[in-house]
């Protein structure tokens, strides 16, 4: 085995906060990942919550992304807003371009772009708001790569247009015999157990593949592993990955340098 | 006279539509301006009249702008909002962002910033505000102009932060004897008579200053003549004024190019 | 004929600007019509435009409404979000309430509730979102009318609710033979011959039902027309609209006084 | 001691989240304090955080209120809107309003009104503000009590709009010689020593009169304590003061009833 040369990245969502009101722990997760995904604040944050955020996941050498979602603060971006694919090209631009520009006066750079929740679900099994999203990054900046669940629609459309696609697996969801998530709303479809969550991962990173509910390994390149940061289980699930990667030999390293 | 080797540009706002409202003959003023001012969302504009309004003036070789403001659509950024001057950095560094994004994907180039409503009034008199704006727009791209309104601290602000400054006089707005403009809320601040406002711009233009109420003249570089659209006495007020201007030998041209 | 006694009542949708924006000519449409709806700041409408509104139809003998809908100024309420029956019935409350208040500040009161655009659409075949509007109405002040669409589930719901239900039908839209709404995309959906929105009207009031667009008679109730006032075009079909029911003989007439 | 006749309301902000946000332990506080002020949407608060709390408060025998702001949910409503008296009377009418409907529906009833934040803070000097809201009060309910800094400007106003007005004391907050909260940008202004605030609320409420920051004793009539409950602290505070007030006799009740 020469896993050990191998290097894995961490990502999370970062600066969910708005306003007065904060959600995790940023700073926590700031020393545990490798890639913090920004809200633009369409869902959460707001240009002074975005900016210490790139500011903080500078000094500690985490890369950055825009976190794009659809406008719905109230629903926090989980709702399903019926937007056209041309209306969804456009909000991704607006908020990959704020968040460039505040990653700018923060002495900092975003490399990727992750949607988020109602839309990231969407663009997981629709073509034309993966291609949407797709086009966004490529009009804005072709460079940038784009975080896509593995085995999605949004990895086919990253590749259509000509950009870097990197491959995430969820650390704490169960994922259905066709690839997809299994929905929230069900049982099982979350997983709590640090010590099964840990092995889940380490199972798909060193088997290349997702392994799904009945045991069906789906073979797929992985680049990024997902952890959540909004209760201090969530916490220390990122904390304990972290350290079983490290000890069977991955290198810990975001996959657009930071 | 060789004033017919003068170039001068004309610019307005433009975009100040939100969701299903809209303000002003945005298709009128793009065949009589040279450099628009595009809402970013804050106080007017969205995603979609945003993407629209870079493809009409690239169409129409229309330079265009990030007309940045206080975030209060309720107030369309007319209102002065108690911000620092940090959350004023970061809020106009969203918006140019933002607008330079929307501009990308439809194939234009934001080339300047201007401030709006009362960030503008504000930023005319207020030195720490002034140069909160300018240092946004150095650190999101120092290549870009600052149009700044003439003899203001926003002209200080942007030299002192090493951008381009372009000085900007008002078609149809009074001039106190201290070079600032006449607040609206006084008689005489806002000049509707068609013939008075062209025959100012000529004066202020032939003679490289601001002319007061007192009839006093204060130098300085002019580089734009601001119009306004936001009704029909206002456009035909635009298209007279550029008429006059040619006639008298200007040739209008975008200060930054389109 | 003895129609001269009977009374009809003619309604628009009226305040729905926000902020500096306006649409429609409200002061027009005030001494055409005999009830207002009144957008209460989820789609349109601020609270200085309803107190406005509030006033000006109190001095002209308007009744006025609560014109409720999804919270989506960008979309203008014709955007279907996805919220649960129960999300909508506070949704309403809040609405009706914050219309209550300002409509007792101006000293006039409102009398009815109608749901607007996409909210109108799906109460009009949902009975569950149909069943939550008139639980809030009831829960709020069930002396409140209920301006439902005629046919529709909301008639249905509303009685069930022990509400008093208002029938109205549309001057400019045509109606499908399963007594629908024919949907704005489709060709021939809205009327714009004001002769033939005025003919339309006249046959479904003195026959008391919906015709089709194949020409089926749909019996109902009538008991208010609703006209629309956002283009010039639309204020003179419900002036003309007025004319031509007075000629026949009817009496205008708000359905819950004024 | 006849201090076992008098009794006391204890008040403190509630329903203060805002879609999936959440500030304060509302549960736990709402087994502590006899009346509640409910976030009307306006500076934090939506139609259903208003509602489960008004259910919640009702199942509990704690009076309710509106808690009305500028509209500012950036800013939490701690920050100066540049509004007229008009706008501020008519958006704490719409706030107010809203809060009726979604109590009624809770099976609930508002009994006060409270302002918030800056608001609160400009109304208790600037009598034009204090006015304004006791307008908005009187034009919606002239029945409802209005919970007003114990000699503030709003005390005057509300007895002017001939409203019933009960007086607050904070239980956290220094008071300067002239009565007024002194600024919690100074060091001291917030006491953070439990032991320190119970006895200043039990000498303030046997005085009958605010004690300031120099011993100086401002007589008033006090109706009210407000604590707070956005910190484990805070509730640790508001419970402890529960218990030291009863420990002298005082009865806790809702100054309007529940």
């Amino acid at each position: 085995m020469t896993s050990a040369a191998r290097t894995i990245d961490l990502n999370a969502d970062l600066g969910e906060g708005f306003g007065h009101w904060r959600m995790g722990d940023d700073d926590a997760m700031l020393d545990i990942v490798t890639s913090a995904n920004v809200a633009c604040g369409f869902h959460a944050g707001d240009p002074d919550i975005m900016a210490t955020t790139f500011s903080r996941a500078k000094e500690k050498g985490v890369a950055v992304g825009a976190h794009v979602a659809f406008p719905d603060l109230a629903g926090f971006g989980r709702r399903s807003l019926p937007m056209s694919a041309r209306e969804i090209e456009r909000a991704v631009a607006y908020q990959l371009g704020a968040a460039q520009a505040l990653a700018a006066l923060s002495g900092h750079r975003i490399t990727h772009v992750k949607a988020h929740g109602a839309l990231a679900n969407i663009a997981e099994r629709d073509a034309d708001v993966a291609n949407a999203i797709a086009r966004a990054v490529r009009g804005v900046d072709p460079s940038l790569a784009l975080l896509a669940i593995a085995l999605s629609e949004q990895t086919h459309a990253g590749a259509r247009a000509g950009l870097r696609v990197v491959n995430e697996i969820f650390a704490d969801r169960a994922y259905m015999d066709d690839g997809r998530l299994q929905p929230r709303s069900e049982e099982g479809a979350v997983i709590e157990d640090i010590e099964r969550a840990c092995a889940r991962v380490r199972d798909m990173l060193a088997s290349d593949g997702l392994r799904t509910i009945s045991g069906k390994r789906l073979p797929t390149q992985i680049d990024s592993v997902c952890v959540h940061g909004d209760s201090p289980l969530a916490v220390e699930m990122a904390r304990r990955l972290r350290a079983a990667l490290e000890g069977d030999g991955w290198k810990l390293r975001a996959f657009a340098g930071a």
